[in-house]
């Protein structure tokens, strides 16, 4: 079903079951009300001032008294013509003028005399000055804020009638789940979806929780929904992402209530469940969590704002450039996670991932791109509007790297982000080659790079000569590092370098093409005599040093070739193949860049920086922050 | 003492008890982080997945198996070579890629037959796809969202380091406070302040309360303080508003420690103390609600940021035109309340009035005007940049009315803003005539006008001839309502009309020049030969119909002109004079705007106005809706 009949269907059902504005009314305490929305005006109870008042320390008196007092002839009063009063003192009933201490010359038998006229009213805040009683203080549908708490106190409005939130319950199913805080054993998973999408729906104004998991047993899946909707205004259903709880789901709602709407052509987001039961709405959502939290925004945040009659948040819009293409699945909406950054005057939008599972995608994306059914997606160089998820300062404040991934990039993110300026680092890792590219293409502040050109045996120079032609720019050394095999702990298949994995048949996982890795790993292979196809796995790629790290932590393999620091993070050993040179690839228009020049600032003179790099290991840092080459 | 001179004094003495940076770090779970501040980087506990996991339903084979597989030659697979598996289940270590369950075709035996080979890992999350193990997730000083706990909870980590917020108190002082639900003798004032202010305190990140009140007492005073600096990061004394308690607050705080600053040349806002007691800040504010807010404002919201070392937010700011002069005192930075209004092309700021009691005009405010030292003020029409308080586009949803004032507004202002569209009404009581010159001065959407013609006897048309001449504009009849004297409940001085007012020498009040009931007022004492000098209290002037009752009702005046409305309101009696006529002067270049259609449209049919206004009394709406003229 396309998202817009998806819709309709949905909001049809809602409407039967009268969801919108059925938010309950509940009356509370003025001083509780902080953030909740009015259901009725608000008026005042009594006048503020409630009488009045001196403005000023000084006497109270009647202002005709005055009249005529001047320099050359005051006007002498008795002490029944006046009364001494502070600045907040009621004014007696029979004055109507303050005059200020300072004016006053005390004489004898407690007169005073008084040399200039005086005003009606002078230095009084009359009653009702600020507030009248029964005057329209508060709005009804307005959201309180201190002033308003403090407007409703002073003029003797203590409980005022607000809006309840929709009570929302998040149920997360399938036996595969264990709680956070227990280690996945093969084929269990951690359920922390539901702790996720309850924090998503009381930031949008729910009051949401998470329940405890319901294993895969129809009947007890039917009991927590019956019992579910009954205690609430919205039952969440998060669906493991296995078959047999996803049947589950469609079918206990189909015998409890009725399915409204079962899988909308979106991507992530494809099985959604939308069902009526007992006059109450069950959002059945997908097991994985970027399709569950984008589900939820299509679906059921409107849901909050109807509820309580709320106007919704504008979506923040953003114009970005793409930086690379993004292919859209044929007949389906699809939502694809980007991160942006501004790259000179360009703000260039990068696919963050476009895998239903990938957190990470939504931990670093700053923005969604729709690519609405029927599109095939966006090419290079298109313009895009995107919505943004984060503020347009903070993407503004981000340093784009992309290029090979090495650790302490990792590092250097966490101390610019600590530091004053918050300057974040969003770093994609596509290999030394994709990052010289993405320097072409004007789509990065900074390349990591670790090129080896097999003639000279220099690395970065040639490529960058040969690809990034006319384009000024500084080669800044970051790093030497170590490369080699990584292997199990203990090496307990004596590995001792590449010549075994063909000789000894040995499982390999292998860094993709363009990567620096790669180039040593071919060239290694070469200068052994070794064919690519004498390693098994030769084609199996990853992207990154820790990937190809954690697949031999796993077992899944026996070895490849990667750094120490990732080595030494998953405990593994490490036979060593060669010490290699990895550099920044900075465009000079960016070097007067504050993000740049802080981050060079670090590299220069962090101590902080050097002590951390130590104690990853495998690193020297004798040339770090030298320009090795400019042009 | 100028305010950035205090500033830095402040600054300086912050610097020596260390405050900047003191956030306490305490180790959370981090189900509970949601918006709090990381103080240390957060890296992956384990990868995500944690295993490879099969992406499809279907069967785990090992793709080596299936690389002759075609239509021709299907390839059959025993038992052993495959396992059949669901998406999320984890991939047995000897697989290396999903075949669906689609393409899979069962044979006898339980053996399968494949007709299509397998690529690698296909259909497959590979382990560490995902996040990889030690991976950095979450930078140090990063505020945490839904997806950030999430990817936590996912990769094992379930306690991070965050930033403990400052601990802050509220203390008021004064012996005239009294607790909100009591009604105050005169002298005494409700004691809000401490509620509004540990909520704006709680609102910019801080967690604090309001303390008890503690009355005029050196010694009650002293302990006071002692206790709370010993267990708050910073103690603020809202101090009363009287010269006692004053005087005490800047003594006891000398006393106890070292006063830095004492009165800074600031409006609203200048008796603010800062002092240090014990390494505690402690900030003693105006006691009026106004001037204690603005200077927490300019002095203690930095302050938190500081102490969790988080980067303020941006103020916003905006370009306006003020629709009239405002004057600054001299020798002081000025800060005043502005309503704004987007009228036609131009945003008009209009001030919301300066006294340093006037609670409304924070709560009506839309923007902070600063007039620094040495300003004279803004002129009419002159441009100036103003901070805003509430998001521009609530102030673009705002119809602007100014003009004279009825109850009826605020029944319109009420049904607009309680509608789904939100529409606000700012709504300037400046009579009649104050409501033309908006109009000509582009000013207001509309303007409520009641002007008699004494020549011709008929309402608003010939003054719009006359001031408005060239202004293509529609009259519309909003109603038709009472006027008369307000007098006492049982109208206890037997008052029958204006000239019992000048014969008994009553104590009268006046509305201002330019008000449609003044104008009445006039022709009716014209009519009876009585001369203003003859009315006690003609010179006392008051902007709305609610404050002539509030005074009336309150006893410090026996009588004023209005409407029956506002005698109700404050259960009145009132002595009618005449039925008048109050209509709508709305320019035509406004009658396509959204917002003046909402409201002609609920003037025209909705039966809850017609109720409401019934209500209230003494009007008449049988032309409510008409139009009377146009132009």
């Amino acid at each position: 079903m396309p998202l817009h009949k998806a819709k309709d269907k949905w909001h049809a059902a809602l409407k039967k079951i009268n969801f919108s504005k059925a938010a309950r009314h509940t009356e509370i305490e003025v001083e509780e009300a902080l953030g909740r929305i009015t259901t009725a005006p608000v008026f005042a109870g009594h006048s503020s001032p409630s009488h009045n008042v001196a403005a000023m320390d000084g006497i109270a008196v009647h202002f005709a008294d005055l009249a005529s007092a001047s320099d050359a002839s005051p006007v002498r009063l008795t002490e029944k013509q006046f009364k001494a009063v502070n600045t907040g003192n009621a004014l007696p009933l029979e004055f109507d003028a303050v005059v200020m201490i300072e004016d006053v010359h005390q004489v004898d038998n407690g007169e005073v005399e008084l040399a200039i006229p005086a005003t009606p009213w002078q230095h009084v805040r009359t009653i009702g000055e600020d507030i009248v009683a029964t005057e329209l203080i508060i709005p009804e549908g307005h959201t309180i804020r201190p002033i308003d708490q403090g407007a409703m106190l002073a003029t003797g409005v203590t409980t005022i009638s607000v809006k309840e939130a929709p009570r929302m319950v998040v149920i997360p199913t399938g036996s595969e789940l264990i709680q956070p805080g227990t280690t996945p054993e093969p084929g269990q998973i951690i359920e922390f979806n539901s702790r996720i999408l309850a924090g998503y729906l009381n930031e949008w104004g729910a009051v949401a929780s998470g329940a405890f998991p319901v294993s895969d047993d129809k009947e007890k899946l039917q009991e927590a929904i019956t019992d579910a909707a009954a205690e609430n205004d919205v039952v969440i259903i998060n669906a493991g992402a296995s078959a047999g709880t996803r049947d589950y789901t469609s079918t206990v709602l189909a015998e409890l209530g009725e399915v409204v709407v079962h899988g909308v052509a979106i991507k992530p987001g494809k099985p959604v469940i939308l069902a009526i039961v007992d006059d109450t709405p069950v959002v059945g959502l997908p097991g994985y969590p970027v399709s569950a939290i984008l589900t939820m925004r299509l679906f059921v945040r409107d849901m909050i704002n109807d509820f309580m009659d709320i106007k919704p948040m504008e979506p923040q819009w953003t114009t970005a450039r793409m930086s690379r293409p993004v292919h859209s699945a044929m007949g389906v909406d699809e939502f694809v996670r980007i991160t942006l950054g501004q790259v000179g005057e360009e703000l260039m939008a990068t696919p963050a991932g476009k895998g239903a599972g990938a957190v990470m995608s939504l931990v670093r994306g700053d923005a969604l791109l729709t690519l609405p059914v029927g599109s095939e997606g966006a090419g290079a160089g298109e313009e895009v509007q995107v919505e943004l998820l984060r503020p347009l300062s903070d993407v503004q404040s981000t340093l784009v790297a992309i290029g090979s991934h090495d650790n302490i990039i990792d590092v250097l993110a966490n101390l610019l982000h600590k530091g004053q300026q918050t300057i974040r680092i969003s770093s994609a890792h596509v290999g030394s080659m994709g990052g010289i590219m993405a320097i072409k293409r004007g789509e990065a502040h900074l390349a990591g790079s670790h090129l080896l050109d097999e003639e000279s045996g220099e690395y970065n120079i040639s490529f960058i000569k040969r690809f990034l032609k006319g384009i000024p720019l500084q080669l800044i050394n970051l790093c030497y590092r170590q490369q080699g095999l990584i292997v199990a702990k203990g090496n307990p298949l004596h590995i001792t370098g590449l010549n075994d994995v063909a000789s000894k048949n040995l499982r390999f996982i292998n860094r993709q093409n363009g990567a620096g890795t790669r180039l040593l790993t071919d060239k290694t292979l070469r200068d052994l005599g070794i064919t690519p196809d004498a390693i098994n796995g030769y084609d199996h790629e990853e992207y990154t040093h820790m990937s190809i790290a954690a697949s031999i932590a796993n077992g899944s393999v026996d070895c490849g070739m990667g750094i120490l620091a990732a080595a030494n993070a998953l405990n593994l050993d490490f036979v060593p193949v060669a010490e290699e040179r990895y550099d920044l690839i900075i465009p000079k228009q960016f070097m007067e860049d504050i993000k740049i020049m802080a981050l060079l600032e670090l590299i220069h003179n962090s101590i902080e920086f050097k002590t951390l790099v130590d104690r990853l290991g495998g690193y020297s840092l004798r040339d770090s922050g030298n320009l090795i080459y400019e042009q």
